[in-house]
């Protein structure tokens, strides 16, 4: 590859010194340069496709329009649909957005952070993983602008964070099912070890001990086939259950094609319930019933917050932003008291 | 916020000068510094959180360890599929991704451009907006490492390039449909005014003509709600069609929506055919027949015909690899000879 030109090509080229280049292309003032010596710096640079390397000028503390993003996982649309949305209300401010892969990996995400603060960006949309906590000390002490989506910053209250109300989706979705007429019912879930995501499982629980239903729940990793998996578990262990509830949307995916090879119709056979709208709920043949989390709102109520943060002469109060579920009534959920 | 402590702040602390820190903390060789002035200037960097702002030294020519991808649109599972999988490669080996979303905007594609090369990233991965050979023309005369896929470099020869074979994606749905009897076809596209992607209506019309066939073709911008309103067209229009071939998944899921609303059965009342395999073809009751351009594949060829670029001593010679469709039978497309 050939290397980018340096202040000192373009001062060669141009018969003068690095200094006196930077002086130019920088556009400082406080000492004289001749037009001439100008006119030959702007020259050599252009001849040389001399690109400025970013960075020093940072030091200075200038803004730099730039926002990074950590999301944990891109094959969930529920989180493609943050960056879209987030993304939208930063660049009609003019700022530009880095998206960053974290791999739900705490080691990547805190290689990533540790970039993000050595490139000097003017805040961060964090959806953090398990060790989030520890991972951002850094940052929160260096003062960097952050908004946590999602998930919470275990164990800590002075952040700001915009997420759904994990118990309530549980809540909604179990009622319906109750006032359905259901009282065996499967549950399958992620074993995050993310406190405020397993709250989605309690609120099903206890939705289900106050009306005097059954759950047999299933937990696993964070994929399609683990939920194919775990459904034909609990197809096999309880064939008396009449719905199957899926926390997680991924795992919704393969355990509804584990019901479909076996030719269980949806819903004579069995019900189902998801949480998450992922397209593929609603489209085509499919009409499942589930809970709309929002997730559009959610990114553009985080990137609003973080802009408040960064535009804001006075210092804003930390603030937790819970935003409501929303029940999607599809054609999934059988009515069994008929 | 608290602003970043600088190398003058450590300075002060430590009781010495900014030169001299910037020789401890970079460990730079070719001074004598004393064993107490170096134990001082890192007490007072971890007292001060000094994070150092990275960019001055990769002027040196130093691998910074990070690649750029730029994808369109976000919304599309085929490009984040191609973002999932080129990072695995580069993770494998690495190297870290710095994502960033065009939304097919030429001027935002140039200003991502611009701040990746004065990032002084180790090479870009680009699935160009319309005006992409414009844009990219600093990048290949700095010889910036870089290799597209996807849409082409219009009016270029000399690039790498990974795309799949959109004529053949073309003509192998128009040929299934036109074995199964189908002779009065609908094809709804985007104007993209790209092209290598109108290769793909162009296989149709050509498959169509040797065959006897019409073609009904209707295009418009790349939405859901666009799909619908063209299928509505069309349906419209004419309503002897027996089958509708949609160009873009996108346009499909409208599409789609418009049938299932107008309680038109698929494949009963009218066969579809579908370039593009996101989740929805084939989740839950959906089972539709599709043009699979292996996404996956895309992005781990892209990665690796990248890595051997920035890997190799030698200047390696530009390719073009064109990638093959797969069509994935489902029961969308109805036998109407029979």
């Amino acid at each position: 590859m050939k290397n980018y030109a340096t202040l000192k090509d373009v001062a060669e080229l141009a018969g003068t010194t690095a200094a006196t280049v930077s002086y130019v292309l920088n556009e400082k003032k406080g000492r004289y340069i001749s037009e001439e010596t100008k006119r030959k710096v702007l020259e050599a640079a252009k001849e040389l496709d001399y690109v400025k390397c970013n960075g020093a000028s940072s030091l200075k503390g200038k803004e730099r329009k730039l926002i990074g993003i950590l999301i944990p996982q891109f094959e969930n649309q529920f989180f493609t649909r943050i960056i879209i949305s987030s993304e939208d209300v930063f660049v009609k401010h003019g700022y530009d957005l880095v998206i960053c892969n974290t791999l739900d990996k705490p080691e990547r995400e805190r290689a990533i952070l540790n970039r993000l603060i050595q490139q000097r960006v003017d805040g961060i949309i964090l959806t953090p993983t398990k060790e989030g906590t520890q991972n951002t000390e850094l940052m929160r002490r260096v003062g960097m602008k952050m908004v946590v989506v999602d998930r919470p910053l275990v164990g800590l209250k002075d952040f700001f964070w915009v997420a759904t109300n994990n118990y309530g989706c549980g809540y909604v979705g179990a009622h319906y099912l109750m006032a359905k007429g259901h009282r065996k019912i499967g549950y399958i879930g992620w074993d995050s070890k993310i406190p405020d995501l397993e709250a989605r499982r309690e609120a099903v629980l206890e939705v289900a001990r106050a009306n005097g239903a059954e759950v047999f729940v299933e937990e696993g990793e964070f994929s399609a086939a683990e939920g194919c998996r775990l459904t034909a578990k609990l197809l096999e262990q309880h064939p008396d259950m009449t719905a199957v509830f899926y926390g997680f949307n991924i795992q919704a995916l393969g355990g509804i094609k584990c019901l479909t090879e076996r030719n269980i119709s949806i819903p004579e056979d069995l019900s189902v319930m998801i949480i998450g709208s992922p397209e593929w709920v609603m489209a085509g043949k499919n009409d499942f019933t589930h809970i709309d989390m929002n997730d559009l709102e959610l990114g553009r109520k985080a990137a609003n917050l973080l802009l408040d943060q960064i535009q804001s002469d006075d210092e804003i109060p930390f603030q937790h932003i819970i935003q409501d579920c929303t029940l999607v009534e599809g054609s999934s959920v059988c009515d069994i008291r008929k």
